[in-house]
């Protein structure tokens, strides 16, 4: 069933130490920046086949796979990322996650690997093995970029300010891939735009306090943040090309400890997806002047506005992903490559890329089996639960086909 | 049943006049400074009296009636105004008005005496011709003010351009009054604020047209000036002390041409309602602030602000307004005297009075028999009707009553 | 410089006494309702003194005190309230509070006196003492309710809940005073309303939860909840007759946890202040039916009421007013006692006299000697401080002279 | 330059014909549904060939061109639209139009082809003439749709209420196209979703009408229709799809003759996007469900709702886009037949095919040689010039080729 040359393929022991591997990753997921013991234990499976490593970024681990025989072949670089959510797990799954950990603010939650970047760090590892095992079968250098903080935009960033590109060697191109609720054995490789570009940030809106019973003393902050959020809706309504991607999402809104007293400000925090540079920048403007605008009406301060994240552009080269695209579809069958329009999910691996100015192609495999695989719970649910073998078998060998489409012999 | 000197009493013949001119007035309104003839009309009573008089702000007239006797004695101003309004009137009266006349922007419209000035002409002109017929039981001098275009806040204004107070004698006091859905028989004197000082504005919201399946290319005028109706609702309800009166109306709103077309601009008129000068300074500034402000939120040129009339204070001045009252309460009686609240209403009458800084007593008299004279169709309604005998008994009788308090031997 | 009865006047050792009893009540105040040491104080002082008295309402204390010589004399009750607030006091008092407690969510706060009820407590129980030292000036029965609980609205309630006026004789009228930022020596006494109904409730709105990039997927509850804030701002602002007093204040806005999730609530808190209750139920309505139809207007479900607390009229009997006010010009000068406009704030006396039909007169007296005493820190301020002596000799003067009203020889 | 069979290809007579039929029509444009020269001038020149035709709709003109060698063959229809617009032109051309002509309420308003529909009716008879001269080079019948109101969606809908389909062969595929500014010599054939729906309604909030110092007195229907217009907003900011295009445009507000009075009622016209039927239903579902919710939250009745009118889907059937592409590719050049997304713009051709099931294909063609033809003046406005010779040329030679991809030999 498979097109890989057969020194790559699993035998038993490695198929049952890829499987033990994932349950032991999901039942230890950490949070974002905090993958302390994932990146130690990733560390021990590279000492143990002796390839050369370091650390990048903190809790980031970079491999670097050179073949013997052929060290001056082509380098590429295949990123998997590796940090869990905040999630109080609900699979019920024998290898659950129980564990704790505290946010940055000193919360302590529950973590889950509510992403699926468990399958991503043992997709990428059993590639790993697999051709350290086999240099017969490829040539160059593979990049293994084992990348923390996903979640928050932060972890690509780190690798980059850690010098990454000065350590590792520049690769001609980079790959990745990320597990979704789609049938196992399929993949979604778009051209051009993958993933939004996602662009988070609060606003303090700064009013003046007064009791409840004199609202002339005041200014009231309230009133003012909740007039910004219905301005905000005409950004998408009027202000982008209805043809384009936009969103603005307010996700949080907070004020006041008591129903009468008029707080002293408000502070509300908004998510911005777009697909294109010129949409971001017409929008994040918009958010600006409709936020101080709006201040102004309330005779109130100038707001203050706090960046929180910001996810690049996740762009697939088209000459790249039409490549790598013919590469899954003959190990993976021509109908299950396909190419829908781009998620409005986003992604900070096209930061890897973008820093060095090589292409990338970054793809979605599936890991479910059902009738309706893509109405299973899905990323960030409490309940979302790859199917382990058939998971891993698509992520697997979607790694390798990718990688050999430029290192292969 | 009156106080009044007995050669102030009304004979037979004199109440037939009194009821004629009346009718005949009612049957010829005019519109706010175009009462051509109706200060003809004025004139012509006048000057069939001698009395010395002039025309001053166009359509104003102003008659000097000065006791021959005791010509040094005190001066007081007695204040009626005019003019008509654009309603067709649905009285049924057979007396009912059937003018029609053109606004200044040439639309002809019917005219009716809607707010019953009328009354006030014919009550004004009864006191002057018993004033007249008897001095032997009053002294000094009565200014007679018929002023036009109180209902556009125009004619006190051009009166006063005119040039009124240098022409006439400048009196110790101003009276005034206005018929109101009352009893006929009482009066309302209200010390300090008796009516609301009125302003009133147009503003232009300048977008960027463009056809409706293009909001991106436009600056939509209408969202705009959506935006700036909402946020003015708070000015009442957060910026204003909720013991003090304030009312902000958008009384009109017009903008586009065709549903698939965004507009170049939008247009709103506003009135605003307010007894104190400071409430009145910081409403106005809101709307100016907010209005500037919206413009700025939706990326727009600034609007544009057009002063479309300014009703002044109406003040009473509490001595002044105590000793009418008292006059009042002889001739009417105790019971029907009374003083409520002010009225949200607005008055141009301020003007003439504080001019020159004079004290002004300004009431409300009724003109109704029946069991609700309060719940008759009111001011501005087609259908207002004063009961013509008790209303014109009620309103010439007050008028002497006022004037009688000042120039009374 | 007194007018009362000389055996009601303070010796040294008296006045001693009350700055005593005020200095150790300011030390210690208590959360509404939690008032335990506060009432144990108040019974240790009625127990040293013989006088009958009753726990009511949880931490509530009834005193019924008797004249032995004319016990079928008047009937008469003073209402003291002895809560404190959940502020950390900054007055720089050497008596300042350092206490801390728990609120009712389990918080620990700092708790302040800040709304100066020790005086109350302190100036009722030293007219107590006086009255109780010298039966031969006055007559009848006088009762001292002190109530916990009145910044909550919960005190009056719990006390008639529990009996009150079927375990207390029952008044012919029911008096009570606040300390204000007032001179020393002066009372403001206002016939009629004297200060506002507050109804305070909390309104859920229930969204659809969903991830930001994904607002179709969602019924966004924080745009929901935005638009009816501006919304409910045209109730004050078009629905209330602008001579009216109404304030509608949104004091808590809080919804979501995190900028990408739109969540799946979001919850509000209004307090509503009025003086009619006309006008209150005019307000309520509005707010419900603004609630439930935005909600419709976002396709959401009804949202979720839940009353916080309701503050009744505080209405003061105009005759029993001028009667108060009377004996209080007597003792504090004719200049001392006015009758300003209703105050915005609220107070839950009324029920107390309202629950029987009582009438009732509530007043405010000064604690200030400076030059400008109404621009001190005010009530609830972290730096309000009633000036101790000034304070609770105008406190327990006034209380003395407002009962002797009722029950003087 | 062409691949016309060569009796098709224009000889010098001809082209000046077609030239001297443009600058006719163009100088006598005639209003939606009011076509009547037009229709008449068409039936002339069908009459002078001696071609079967009838009028249908009213000033719709069907001509039926079968070749009388090959009867049987297929049957195809093209459809030009004939209408021309309420703009005054500013083109400078010789030949521009001075027409005026009354819009159904009676206004008299200038008339242009201000969508080169001239262009579309001079095309289609320039077809219809060759193909008539020429029946050696092709077979069966093409069905000329001369049709009247595109511009109101008025048109399309009538011919079919006149037994279009029932009176015409049925054709297997209905052709048509637009011209726009694009190069001359170039096209745009979109497969599938080729322009928008679009859906107009006026809605009118009924409120209760007062003095603007009244508000009490009122329901303020200019608040209401301020906060319909900000809650639309959401629509297409929360409830559609980021991916999929909706465009809500308030076009018109209207309410209030005088900024004193608050009126009775205020208007809206709204214009609505959408490509697809489903996006389609949600947005005019959301609509009404935010305008009866927002009269609801104002207390007011249900506002009425009035249907303007409505552009149905324009959809290409993809393989019948193709085979007519190709065609085009082959007349016009490979480089000039392009694929665009669709436009946000709106056409009622679709109800011709779609009212029979039969699969459509409408493409635009270029009419300008300048070096940006996509920046001139574009359709709809006062200064939109098709490039005589260069837009005919392009015109009759797309439609001959679009028509022999299915009747060629």
């Amino acid at each position: 069933m498979t097109t890989l040359p057969a020194p790559l393929r699993l035998n038993d022991a490695a198929r049952a130490r890829m499987h033990e591997d994932y349950r032991h990753l999901h039942a230890h997921p950490e949070l974002s920046m905090q993958e302390h013991e994932t990146a130690a234990w990733i560390e021990r499976q590279l000492a143990e086949l002796d390839v050369p490593h370091f650390r990048c970024g903190g809790t980031g681990v970079v491999a670097v796979l050179t073949n013997p025989e052929t060290p001056d072949g082509p380098v590429v670089a295949f990123r998997a990322d590796t940090d869990g959510l905040p999630i109080a797990e609900q699979t019920g799954l024998e290898y659950a996650s129980a564990a704790r950990s505290a946010l940055p603010d000193g919360t302590q939650v529950p973590v889950m690997h509510g992403c699926g970047h468990d399958t991503h760090i043992v997709s990428a590892l059993t590639a790993l093995r697999r051709l350290h095992a086999a240099p017969q079968v490829w040539q160059g250098t593979v990049v293994f970029v084992f990348q923390p903080g996903e979640e928050t935009a932060a972890g690509a960033r780190a690798m980059l300010d850690d010098g990454l590109w000065d350590r590792a060697p520049r690769p001609q191109v980079l790959l990745g891939q990320h597990v979704m609720p789609l049938a196992a054995g399929s993949v979604f490789v778009t051209p051009g735009t993958a993933m939004a570009r996602a662009d988070s940030q609060a606003i303090t809106f700064h009013g003046v306090q007064a009791h409840g019973s004199q609202p002339q003393a005041s200014i009231d902050p309230i009133l003012l943040a909740s007039h910004v959020v219905t301005r905000l809706q005409g950004i998408v309504s009027r202000e982008v090309d209805p043809r384009d991607m936009a969103v603005v999402t307010v996700g949080t809104f907070h004020a006041g400890v008591k129903e009468n007293i008029i707080p002293a400000s408000a502070e509300i925090a908004l998510n911005v997806r777009t697909y294109s540079s010129e949409v971001r920048e017409r929008v994040l403007g918009a958010i600006e002047r409709i936020a101080r605008a709006e201040a102004e009406a309330s005779g109130a301060p100038a707001p203050t506005f706090r960046r929180l994240s910001s996810f690049p552009r996740c762009h697939n080269d088209p000459e790249h992903a039409e490549a790598v695209a013919g590469a899954l579809r003959a190990e993976l069958g021509e109908q299950n490559v396909t190419a829908p329009a781009p998620f409005t999910g986003s992604e900070d691996v096209g930061a890897l890329a973008d820093a060095i100015e090589v292409p990338m192609v970054y793809w979605f495999f599936g890991a479910f089996t059902g009738d309706d695989p893509e109405s299973v719970p899905g990323n960030h649910h409490p309940g979302f639960a790859p199917e382990l073998a058939p998971a891993l078998d698509t992520g697997h060998r979607a790694a390798l086909a990718g990688l050999l489409a430029y290192v292969g012999r």
